[in-house]
């Protein structure tokens, strides 16, 4: 008895906090806006109708299938990532579509060649391995050391140099979540080398693998030497541990060749025109540059096309926004957001313009709703405008100062803004890896995702009031 | 209404059948086996306590983990294979117990060399593969050919010889379950060579992948040409299903290179002599052998180790059956139950003693109960046994012709046994894969195998009734 007194009051006490935030939401917003929102119920419905049931039912997955087994992988870079960019210009011409601008910049080229690491005590054993981005190569004799494993920079900081001196380090961080455990793959090698050590490697950024290894960035600092540096998988690393812990004495073998230049890329950006304030923009987005290996159909290819689809749809149904709708290919996001930055750069005095930007890079499984960065009265039209996709489910706010990862770049100069909110339990099993290709996609969540991303977009670029800074 | 009537109809009627079945079993057990089969719960507590609780707790699972990091893989026929059955021998002395024998027998020895698929057209892409047992070489400069992709044998037949011959076939099955799909990876080389094939591959035979090949045995028909055969992950071979869907002309080009050979290996018999029946049997195994990628800690490193400890905790606790108690570690499984025939020759004019005979060799997850070939009387024996294990739930009887993989070679003839049916939802995620590691073992179900494993054995083993054929 006592348990359901304390649960009714729990319960009770939630819908107040509940209930105060709608209301500081229906003052700000006043009863007309609010009302202006919902009218958009139809026109919701329109594009989820025709998305999911009508002409466009399929086109989403089937066109991201046709680019991605075309094109496989497309490195920053590469020449695959340039025709790759050339093929969705021409598919957007193909929709009668030619607002398209392309803006070049200076990216990187990181080129991996021949990888192998072997264990030679406490006996031979060859374990799968990918080189983490900008990572030097090894002599080409390669480098055998002895290993020694941490689970954290704690850890590797309270051995004396002397221990570390010489050594490989792996970092054995069970996965927690990705912001979390990633640093130990993009600052690993530096800390490391600060040590001594002479190269490092890191368990894959993952919960789960079938032996598979998960690639990453990672950056150097000018101040220490550079080392090669690398993830194996789950099951090498909880293998080395559990030598280690029985105090084996463990000796590696690493060999790793890449070569480092730079090369001229494009974002691209296509603009479907508004009726009344077209030089106020309403930016979707996602990057059509991916790592090496697998197709890049979950990172980013399914950013890619729903974005992609958003100004298609639109112009199909005659959907006509008062503001612009513009969609961004961004290009060299996986070697540290190049493309967005530069976007920045050359945008930054239209900067105010920029009424909300959008970006899908995690994952296009159902969609659930938006992570949003702005302040109260943006989250406020926000969370009104997801109202609109109850019948999907797609209805939940999160609130996240950095969603997304390129817009992080835009949103950070005090742009609101928001990322893909999805059912994406599963992104990081194949995040990076050989995995990535378009088994991991459901046709009718790419169709969900599309319909839910072009109405979002369509409803924010469309309604009277500017979304507030 | 009328629905809730039918479904108490259905109701009464599945109660009625069961009643019935448990009916037949009371009278044809009487009264007093089944008071006495009753009567273990104390023997059965007591093991269950001491392998979950008490000095047991995590020795199975740290046993194992020990075992297949020293060794890794131990493929039929090698070294490593030979070595890992020494240490178990000598693992099994240290505990005190000494009856134990190895039988000398001829096995396979079919060794992978260097593996290479490329897609050539309509793109050039590397592809991840693994020959399957027994696979001849290319020749060395490989095999270019077209691909045709065809999803059943049905398919394939009803094509012209003109459309397959010089082709490369792919079997690109969807797994339903392993028994119905395997067949393509066990059987496709002779069936794509009978229609003229220079070489086939398989899907891999898995309802999941993060681009993992699953390797497997297969066979030759001595009438038919012997091509290369091997099998590629649910990525590559959906790549190639919607390309060649799209009419794409698919060329690729594949060298795979191994050699084969006889080698002398061992099965191991460890006896816990029964006290008022010693040439009475219960037979418990696994297989020693495994795949050559991956660590064989699932296939059957669980199912070797469980059956390991079946003795030792018997012995521990001083429980002494009437029965013997042979724990078997079959060779050369993998290749073809080669120590499971050749055990079965052996001993056949011995096999009347065989009272039941146990194997595990689909996953030592958590343990759910068995899957037992016999007749009525001895099924509802083993019925009477599992309800022992009601605490743990694992009182779950499936009836099966052919239960486990090597004593199926004794059960055909006529000897009662079992395998052990457990929570291997995810086994064939694993299955002959680099994945097969102590990643997927889990130390409470390993646990929870052993003593069920034991103290079922021991229970059958002591009861005063046969197992009746």
């Amino acid at each position: 008895m006592k348990v359901l007194v304390l649960l009714l009051a729990v319960i009770s006490l939630s819908s107040a906090k509940v209930l105060q935030e709608d209301e500081v939401c229906k003052v700000l917003l006043g009863d007309d806006l609010i009302a202006e929102i919902a009218s958009y119920e139809s026109a919701v419905k329109e594009i989820l109708k025709y998305v999911t049931e009508g002409e466009f039912k399929s086109k989403t997955y089937n066109e991201l299938a046709k680019f991605v087994d075309k094109f496989g992988a497309r490195p920053s870079g590469s020449e695959v990532l340039e025709q790759s960019i050339d093929y969705m210009i021409q598919l957007t011409h193909d929709e009668d579509i030619h607002d398209i601008t392309t803006e070049e910049l200076e990216v990187p080229k990181w080129t991996r060649g021949e990888e192998e690491l072997t264990m030679l005590e406490p006996r031979v054993k060859d374990m799968a391995l990918l080189g983490l981005g900008r990572s030097v190569s090894t002599p080409p004799e390669g480098i055998t050391a002895e290993v020694i494993v941490v689970n954290s920079f704690a850890e590797l900081y309270s051995l004396p140099n002397s221990d570390v001196e010489g050594k490989i380090v792996l970092y054995d961080p069970i996965f927690t979540n990705y912001g979390e455990t990633n640093q130990y793959r993009s600052q690993g090698a530096v800390q490391a080398a600060a040590k001594g050590a002479v190269a490092s490697l890191v368990r894959s950024i993952t919960p789960f693998s079938i032996n598979s290894p998960h690639t990453g960035s990672q950056s150097y600092d000018e101040k220490v030497p550079k080392i090669p540096t690398a993830a194996i998988t789950l099951e090498d690393a909880d293998l080395l541990r559990r030598m280690y812990s029985r105090g084996e004495k463990i000796v590696l073998s690493l060999k790793m060749f890449s070569t480092y230049e730079t090369k001229v890329s494009r974002n691209t950006l296509i603009d479907y025109k508004g009726t009344e304030k077209p030089e106020k923009l309403v930016i979707v987005s996602g990057h059509i540059d991916s790592w090496d290996v697998g197709q890049g159909a979950m990172d980013d290819g399914g950013g890619l096309f729903i974005s992609w689809a958003v100004p298609v749809i639109l112009q199909r149904l005659n959907l006509k926004p008062r503001r612009t709708i513009r969609s961004i290919f961004w290009t060299a996001e996986e070697l540290g957001l190049t493309g967005a930055y530069a976007y920045e750069e050359k945008h930054r005095n239209e900067a105010e313009n920029i009424n909300f930007i959008m970006e899908s890079d995690e994952g296009t499984f159902a969609p659930l709703g938006l992570v949003v960065a702005g302040n109260t009265e943006a989250r406020c039209i926000i969370k009104e405008v997801l109202k609109l996709f109850k019948s999907i489910n797609a209805s939940t706010l999160i609130e996240d100062e950095s969603p997304g990862s390129d817009i992080t770049v835009i949103i950070k100069k005090g742009v609101p803004g928001a990322s893909l909110y999805n059912d994406n339990d599963k992104y990081f099993w194949f995040h990076h890896t050989e995995g990535d290709t378009m088994n991991v996609e459901n046709e009718h969540e790419l169709d969900l995702g599309a319909a839910f991303w072009t109405a979002a977009a369509y409803v924010i670029a469309d309604i009277t009031k500017d979304i507030p800074r």
